[in-house]
């Protein structure tokens, strides 16, 4: 069997609270909600069906919710994709064995909680994070409890790049060009956030912490002689 | 025969000249210049004959002569730094085959006159530039000129990177964390460098001018599937 673990979907009723909320989506975000699978589960079947024995953990697609507005209006955003994909496992765990839960990550304290709430009664298998906090590092002291919570609770924490157009490949410019800011800025954002999350002294706090990235650990798995 | 085609060094005149140019280097800059085998061809020559049949073709190293002050500075340094390569290897071919040049890279005139003395008159195998100028990309209108006259003299271009500790890692910060800037910032640094040569349509107009990238072509080999 084949378990795809990093799987994006927005259940119906996030995805239509998030258009109203976020009319104008951009970047990642414009494209992500454009594909008709991520919300079209009879679209989403169809593909499925043409591989054999293939199944799928599902989470959030981009951007992190937290763009969305204050942490009131993420806190809710967060619950509704949180109850919505725990439905979706509910209803077809032959093609969702499971789902990852999103985090109001602008609300340290309700980031917690959601967190909580998702594994505890909802039975999510994890939490998604992304690789920056609204353009700051995971390690925040606002937002490092979520890994003294995972730790406790022995679930690993997934995360996925998120940058925009807006991070320039040059200093001396406004914007990123050429799709930059994705197709290198991605895996190194990557890499910068786990290199964050190892400096910080985590994984001497808590080795057995699991921590799953994006596109097969960013730069990590091919710069490692540069990292030692 | 071993030969390294892209060996740092700092000839003894334009040394002193840059210690007292830009006294207070920082990043790389601060590093490079404490190496004594930098400059002090005794102690490099003691390290070079542990190797067997080894040469350097030789280059400056961090950071990009632009940074010390208007173009009547680099011009100044630029020259200095060429003469001094050209005359270490008329002294030691044996150690050092060829040279590349260094340029002004701030004075759009200034370097296509010294990129051409340097080759024409001075012998140097090709030039070096880095992955910017001054914060902005190579493909500006002030520096593609550079290319153009590379493509017609048949001789490569280098190309090293160039981010210091002040490219910040995450969009809300001021600076980077844990040496990131130069671990995966440079092999970064590197691969939007490339990109924005391949787009600005440089290998169309000269489908055989040579590009030569340090650090293996920084993330391009290993992001492959990515970039197509």
């Amino acid at each position: 069997m084949k378990i795809d673990i990093f799987a994006h979907i927005f259940p119906k009723s996030y995805f239509d609270k998030m258009v109203k909320v976020a009319p104008g989506g951009k970047d990642m975000h414009k494209r992500v909600r454009n594909v008709p699978s991520i919300v079209d589960l009879d679209e989403r079947f169809r593909i499925m069906d043409r591989f054999d024995e293939y199944v799928q953990v599902i989470c959030l697609g981009s951007p992190p919710i937290e763009v969305f507005g204050p942490p009131s209006i993420s806190r809710e955003m967060a619950k509704l994709a949180n109850d919505g994909m725990a439905e979706l496992v509910r209803k077809h765990r032959d093609r969702f064995p499971g789902f990852i839960a999103s985090l109001p990550m602008n609300d340290p304290e309700g980031l917690l909680a959601e967190a909580e709430r998702a594994i505890k009664e909802l039975g999510a298998v994890g939490v998604q994070v992304f690789t920056n906090v609204l353009g700051r590092p995971l390690t925040r002291p606002e937002t490092m409890p979520l890994f003294d919570l995972m730790a406790k609770l022995d679930r690993p924490v997934w995360i996925h790049p998120a940058r925009g157009a807006d991070f320039p490949d040059y200093k001396e410019e406004p914007k990123s060009h050429y799709e930059i800011w994705w197709t290198f800025g991605w895996p190194y954002e990557t890499s910068v956030a786990m290199a964050h999350l190892v400096f910080s002294g985590l994984f001497d706090k808590y080795p057995e912490i699991k921590i799953i990235t994006h596109h097969l650990g960013g730069m990590i798995p091919y710069f490692e002689g540069r990292v030692g």
